[in-house]
């Protein structure tokens, strides 16, 4: 028998030799992380007219979302813009409700366009206006309404690629078309202030929250008279308001300001980003590859590349962002290295 | 403009509209945690033919690794037995030498025939014997020699399809063929004892380590004596030394009893698991699906698949698995229902 | 040789016998938590006054800091209100400067009368009005500055007794009068906010900060309106802004509201408490003992006291606290009984 | 009024002044941390007889323990070795029991004389040999019978002093002399073995275990070829079975080899430390203070002294010492300077 014989006999017992490659490469060759994502642009006019077209076309009887999504070329298939983290954006039309389900996957929304609508999470009612951030964690009930006279439209950022990859994708519908609204104004604040109570209610260790977005511009600002940080500027994290880890445990939630005239250093790391325009326009340089951002617009920084960012401006850049640094860190893999 | 045309030209921007169907399926029905992998069961002559045939024919030279990776027909591909943990079966022949290097990647050995030869893991060397569980984890220098007159087999378990998924996998060669054993003997017995040095040298989270045959089936054999897991029989987990947790950061290992006459209660989780046959024989049935196995076979029981054990037999039967169950419990993603 | 020589000739090698008694008390009687603290009752007036008259007599010259202590009859010596946890009252005078100095003590203050003066923790200037809490954690550079026109007067909280039973008390002083204000105005609140730099400047587990009052008053109001807690109505605890643990590592912080016609339910707990009332009035029943409490007040709870506090006004009565719990938890001493 | 007056009229009111002095001592000086604990060497021999007549002066039934008590010169009242954890030296003659009783202060015995008697804990029995170190957490049932035809000698340590000043002393009588034998031989080694059962039977965060000399001491020669630490020789800490960390959460053991010719580095360090001289004999400097001891002597080292060890022999000294470095790292008071 030779082995290619061998190689056949195998492959009728579900077995396969492992003997075809040095593992690393060609006479041991070095492999470094790589990933099929590539750096990609989406325009803001693209996503915005698309929506707006789908609000002619698509009721929310019909499809219990309208959402248009962010695909990455590199990405095999056709429901991801990364291998780990989603993100696509909405539309909620005046008097549209977004009916009520939950699921293993854990969602954020930070709202781009309008003001004044609501999401419902397990009983909380969040306003939505416009660079609020809003959780919608695994396994919370959560629904959309637009009690306003005008569209309403957010980023919608989730784990669901990592959870398809990992085979526990589950989803309930609600009852009823909306949950009831329980708890007071601001809860969720209350429950996760500076004082709070001992024994908290919600037992979700990523629980339910929004971030005003006042108060994270006010804090945008006043770090931009610090040096901030030289591979990103001015950076914040939300943090889990529990415990002040991770946004959430499978993603992590960004935002930060290219001053006018920055120019950051460049690094890498192995995690990924997809980064939204909030305000202002720039540049980021991906390895060889520059691409000129403008407000609205959406890209991506695939890991284990070198980026940078500038903003050659007179206005300051805001970009928010979701990475899978929190799923990198939990088993050990994540490293960076600056330029 | 239509859906169709609006479909079409949102596909030419790379974005896709989400409105085709239902998240929660038709008519809001509930789903659950789905997986492509089945159940199913690999003979051990298979491979142990396999391998002996892959001995003549597969020098170290041509190929770093001697092994025959287990296929699962429902993982596409050809690279893995679930999509978060690997198994696979590897031949040192005598005198042979399984080069050294390092990777991302995180594997353990659990030793299935002859005996003496050596793992060695960051400069302690590892004396391999049927039972022996050895942890090479996440970037540690390995290699292996077989010094002795025997074949060696082995399974070789690793979380290759996570970190492939994560695009995070990344391998270095060893500047030479093994690296210098520079540990004294049972050095990491000594360094995690239960009077142990309070600086530890080693940095590793996951420490290399071995797990000897002897004292795990004492403590199996021992505890026989006790009503045990209804759902598992006897059952243990092989714990980190540095702090009780799971055996590895991406993969737990188990081994349990399965006494004479004992026939386990059903239960379902979202964790998958490969096992062994290490002693014995009986039979598993995973949802409608029987399988029969006896000493030396390999099988998987996919995630959510409702599942029990039994032994109709005199003799203790062993089985030793690996399972991606804290993957899963890093995310809160780790569900048990019994029935 | 009888007994009594035995007990002699040890005591001149430094050993003594245990063989005097039963470990248990007579006859096998359980030892339940036995405190020298006795319920005390410190009267505003008293304190309020006796801080008056000393402005007039003592000088930060002469003095570093110008406190009253709350003595407990039950404590021997003559330095703390309970056995782990300190109080005392401060009066700064317009102009002056408390000087600036660092311990090893975790110290806490509570604005009790004025507005406007200055604590300034590593760097840092807090303003101080009235129902702040202000942290100057271990081994923080702190001093206080009145720079206003009245005087100002603030609750002292600190582990001093805790810290002299473990004999590690460390001070150092301030090579200037007053530390330099280097920090920008909310430093802290930027620092610990939802959104926070990743890379944290302060490296102290405990760090300096500031809970404004309304941020505190408008929780205690919005949670009036839920059941609370039966034994301690609307309580809050500060939470440490850094991980959302106990306040200090030391010493926990809680504010709670009896509202009016409130009557609690009795229970005891190994930590002990002192209490100040900051507004409005009532009583607390200690054992068989009752203390009637109006606003300005100090009082203990010693531990394993049963106590219930009521409300019977028709105005909201607010007691801010600090108790050593978070010491008790830290070795699983905490335990809790419910009447 | 003057001054006097004043801290007269706030003494009838249990209220004292704190203006007497600047905290940081005559002109701003620098306090360290200070003990009254004070050097001290106990004898063997003394210990040993007067063990030993006291075992024919005082039954079991008079007293519920035979133990003397090492007292320090510098710490008031009788009860306490140092300000934290106490040793005791315990006899148990033949055929006698010391009864049942649980207590919230947690407790060690390492074996000093004899062999085979039994200590019982939460149902499981300990054999006991000389070197061996057993562990009595909070809260755990335990009695000890010597079942041997000789003396069984051991020592005692526990915080003792800790809980008192914590004032949470609470102990309760067990319903009868001994407790019934539940668990199975070595339960609490397969409990917390390499491999162990998921989920554990023993709920105590520190649990009932037994550190057998022969691998302890099998760890210390092993050791002994490398460097070690320059303060402390080949020093090795007992770990909490179940988590890898501290011996107690209150108190840490740890045994050390000074081998023959070694010298240590001075350091000191806010930990206080009682040693028993296990084996040979030797010379350690505390600040000026020279303390020779030899097999079977009690010294103390109280915290930040400078303190070094030296064995001038030709065989090995052993040490095993209790300290108190938990509690001090609890709440981050824990420092140490290397001379």
């Amino acid at each position: 028998m030779n082995l290619e014989d061998l190689n056949k006999d195998l492959a009728t017992k579900q077995l396969a030799g492992f003997w075809a490659s040095n593992i690393t490469g060609n006479d041991g060759d070095v492999i470094e992380p790589r990933t099929t994502v590539v750096p990609y642009l989406w325009k803001w006019d693209d996503i915005y007219n698309g929506l707006l077209q789908a609000g002619e076309l698509v009721s929310l009887e019909q499809s219990e979302r309208r959402t248009i999504r962010l695909l990455n070329p590199g990405v095999p298939g056709t429901t991801g813009a990364t291998n780990t983290v989603h993100t696509s954006i909405q539309l909620v039309k005046p008097g549209e409700i977004a009916k009520a389900h939950r699921h293993t996957l854990t969602a954020l929304r930070f709202v781009l366009r309008g003001g004044g609508a609501f999401t419902t999470v397990e009983g909380e009612r969040f306003t939505m206006h416009p660079g609020d951030l809003i959780l919608t964690p695994q396994w919370t009930w959560h629904d959309h309404y637009n009690g306003t006279g005008e569209n309403i439209m957010w980023l919608d950022g989730h784990d669901g690629p990592l959870l398809k990859a990992l085979e526990v994708m589950a989803v309930e519908p609600f009852s009823q078309k909306q949950q009831p609204v329980e708890a007071m104004p601001d809860f969720s604040l209350h429950q996760f202030g500076w004082a709070r109570p001992p024994e908290q209610l919600s037992e979700f260790p990523d629980p339910p929250f929004r971030y005003p977005w006042e108060t994270t511009y006010e804090s945008l600002k006043a770090l931009a008279s610090t040096p901030g940080d030289e591979c990103d500027g001015v950076l914040l994290r939300y943090v889990n308001p529990r415990n002040g880890g991770f946004t959430l445990r499978t993603i992590g939630c960004e935002i930060q300001m290219i001053r006018p005239g920055e120019k950051t250093r460049s690094h890498r790391h192995t995690s990924t980003t997809i980064y939204h325009v909030f305000r202002g326009s720039g540049a980021t340089i991906v390895n060889d590859q520059r691409i000129e951002w403008s407000e609205g617009d959406f890209f991506t920084v695939p890991l284990w590349s070198w980026h940078q960012h500038e903003n050659g401006n007179k206005d300051e850049a805001i970009l928010f962002s979701v990475n899978d640094r929190p799923v990198k860190e939990a088993f050990g893999l994540y490293r960076e290295e600056r330029g």
